[in-house]
């Protein structure tokens, strides 16, 4: 089974997108949608152990599917374990994400990306796809979007996953359209020039917002040069469980320890 | 600097442990500490954008530190934008978690271990130290664990971290001594063996529980085996942001595109 997930709620215009495009290429009876009930942004890879979950099955307009009150983990786990009982998962598909996941730190803390690596972890591979749109400027965008992962997944039900790769990172531009070329790309480590405001409350405590904005340069091959410089779609490969055999060597010699 | 953080929060035995190794190896002028004002444990790697922050300067017993209203992450951020303005963070250490840290699945919703992931996508250098104890069994034994903690820490000062390394996860057994062996290690896919507990509420309505157990056999060389098994401490490098060669030209002969 294929199973169809992403972090902004089962009634975002994305995952209609990715399931059309999913059922395309896998057919109707091999996709299934678990996903959350509402937006679950930067929620990272966090699992509800502490209060239960409740799932029910609703009907969209255009696909029916699960939904859960926890997270894009959660759905993952309650479709391994619950919902899917039985019939394994062959790949785990998240997203349209309504704005990009771009650089490490966009990755390691997006609730789109999240899933896949929950899977990963369990030896499913997974693909995470987003879309650089802004709140409101995503007219149509969503649809083109899909005509790229329609092919993407035409590719893979073909060749196959690629080999050692444990999960692809999908990032479409906002300027999406049928001829956008398809870049792969290593990572940018952070998007964001971050940083912090203060502010005082009546009583003249201090207290603080987070906050950022994006960086003027990328280096060249990475994920936002390709996205947000290039205006082209960024395809980050990823190895979730790999240490090579250096990190543990250098890693020995500086600890005088043994490689396990 | 070195920047002292946890997920279990200020208050907790093992960050004031982790504090006094850092400051035998660092010096008291050279080590600082931000942490959750309570604990956050599974929180990933979660920013807290959508509201705003408090930081108290408080004093420990055993030392003073900022708490913050905020995740392991939000108190990097605020260490590194606000808190230490002026001043870099050479190395950020965080631990001791009150409960093992193992496997790739327990890593990715890890707060221990976010937080030094936050530091690595901004270029910062970090070990996450967790203590395998359950709940209330933990009498002296982050002391015995932070002896080994203050020799790994006076191994890296004179040597300098691992080349290629990001990040050390550093795990310590429960029957923790000086004997106790080091090993360099890889990781488990996934700890728990999970499965769904599924209850009726009194109206007769399904919910449902997200449950695992441990797995009784773990791969060789991985750090679940060396920690829950060999009973020894498990050291597994992490490198954040390598997209490899290899990885990046099987994606693009799969997909039939160019690399960035």
């Amino acid at each position: 089974m294929i199973l169809v997930t992403n972090d902004d709620g089962i009634h975002s215009e994305g995952i209609s997108a990715l399931y059309k495009a999913a059922v395309a290429v896998f057919g109707i009876n091999n996709v299934v949608v678990v996903a959350p009930d509402g937006p679950r942004s930067a929620s990272g890879m966090s699992l509800t152990f502490h209060k239960p979950l409740r799932v029910e099955h609703i009907e969209e307009a255009d696909f029916s599917g699960f939904a859960t009150s926890g997270t894009p983990a959660d759905c993952v786990f309650m479709a391994m374990y619950k919902l899917l009982k039985g019939k394994s998962i062959d790949l785990i598909l998240s997203g349209i994400n309504h704005g990009s996941n771009a650089s490490l730190q966009s990755i390691e803390s997006s609730g789109t990306v999240s899933a896949v690596k929950f899977g990963a972890a369990h030896r499913i591979k997974g693909i995470a796809f987003s879309l650089a749109v802004e709140m409101g400027e995503h007219k149509g965008m969503f649809a083109k979007a899909a005509g790229h992962v329609e092919k993407m997944l035409k590719l893979i039900e073909k060749t196959g996953f690629p080999r050692g790769v444990d999960i692809l990172n999908v990032n479409i531009p906002s300027n999406i359209s049928n001829k956008t070329k398809w870049k792969i790309c290593s990572f940018e480590p952070a998007l964001f020039k971050d940083f912090v405001i203060e502010r005082k409350d009546p009583s003249g405590k201090k207290y603080y917002w987070l906050a950022g904005k994006p960086k003027e340069q990328f280096g060249a091959g990475t994920d936002c040069r390709v996205l947000f410089v290039d205006k082209e779609i960024a395809i980050s490969p990823i190895e979730l469980s790999s240490v090579s055999a250096r990190l543990k060597e250098e890693t020995a010699r500086v600890l005088n320890a043994e490689i396990a």
